[in-house]
């Protein structure tokens, strides 16, 4: 479900949603490079950021149409080791929507210094069910569906 | 509220609930020491599993009596780093109980190798409000207050 | 590299290692369900208890034979959500053991309750590059790699 | 050692480092707050903050001095919960500086919205002993140490 080529080329060109933390301590582990958990947080602030850009708050999903996102699969491939205090940069787009299901793919890199370009660290996935509280699923709110259609891969294909 | 040399005292006498656990390569830091935050997560166990050693269960208060115990200060003093998978005992006792506050006090140990003392890793001490779902104050329901109550160092004092 | 049906088929009639923990507090997020990062984390003990299980020790890989174990990928498939205090099986098998690549394979279940069945709630897989602590490749050191691929669905095969 | 009514009345008057931050799903738990220990992540990320606005880097400190700063001390009074996708202040000012040992204070605050007042979270601190890496006390390094006794409550009584 979640590996595809084709469909990973044509990600490639798409526009992404960028934002920008920093590592912080606590997502360090005793080899010295970020706990390799923490990209999983990390593709959690990727998807809400591209929400808001959007106009759209993750947080109003939940509270006003009782709709939640849990992740039914997560993939993360790690290409170089992010470090303490690293600029770190998290691109993050819509990848499918076909009734309830969600899919998003990100890319983490590190910020290049002084002009420099960034270094890809890691690239994943997630795949969402779009839920009531209850974990029975429903649709996404149709104002949510349409603004991440026009995003979607498929959709620049026919433009 | 929370330090008070003559209680602290009377806690050492008391007996205590220990949780024993290891060390995870998660909560390590890249001083390869476990991170400060963490001590706060080991003292939730400690205070579950004290709570569980009663009969009564942290998550039934929530769901069948309608109460959390949020947490109004929490303090830890380290002596000495915990490393990876390093054994953790958690030593854990009520230290007040008085209306809907509740404290409790902590001592973190690494286990002794071959029958050696334990070391003390770091102190320290929570208090709680008992409070509804909405985050307003409440009575905790009596046969936890009475349970805990007997574990108090006042009422030991008195035996 | 991580998917591959047949040795799913031969994964699952394996021996497996059994570590169970307690789902903490501290796991649980605002959907009142385990963050999904924290299975990574899971895998992690896993794959520790694993290694101990065969008499070896993490720790002693890092310290004593100056090895590594970084993640190169990681996949989890959610199945059904783990709740606070939920009893969690963790089952972890090594998978593959080629050259310096490492992969496990691992169940996440809840204990039933009563003698019940586990209920199955996340499946996944990790594969982890030998590494030096400069992140260069070695090999594994002779007596973890032939503990290990005992364990391996193909040697059993040949049995 | 980490309380004293007169020099808490005195740092409130200080120049403070804010630092901003949105509260992370993965760090709200099942009461629906943020998880209590996380506040000491923020404690940390207050810090480096500080020091990064007076020119100096804690990953440098770090590198380039080999000084570690393990907490031996951290307390935080939580006033009122953050909730999810709130837009949290850090506030962080040295509070005192003897030898190798170091304090901070801290103030959590959510932001105001539409020009409303901030309402205040969450209080703390947390002190450091100044270690090399095998953490063995030495002295913070001089650049360090001046731009901080600036800052400090003392200092400014002094003007």
């Amino acid at each position: 479900m979640i590996r595809d080529q084709e469909s990973a080329e044509r990600l490639r060109e798409m526009p992404v949603t960028t934002h920008q933390v920093r590592v912080r301590y606590a997502e360090t582990d005793q080899m010295g490079i970020v706990y390799y958990a923490n990209y999983l947080v990390w593709f959690e602030l990727g998807r809400v950021e591209l929400l808001r850009s959007l106009g759209l708050a993750y947080s109003q999903l939940e509270k006003e149409h009782e709709c939640i996102l849990p992740v039914v699969e997560a993939t993360c491939r790690y290409r170089s080791p992010a470090r303490y205090d690293d600029e770190i940069l998290i691109e993050t787009r819509p990848a499918m929507l076909r009734g309830s299901v969600l899919k998003f793919a990100y890319r983490i890199l590190r910020k290049g210094v002084d002009g420099a370009e960034p270094t890809l660290l890691a690239e994943g996935e997630t795949v969402h069910i779009v839920c009531d509280d209850q974990l029975k699923r429903k649709a996404l709110p149709v104002h949510y569906a349409e603004a991440l259609r026009k995003l979607l891969p498929q959709h620049r294909g026919h433009e």
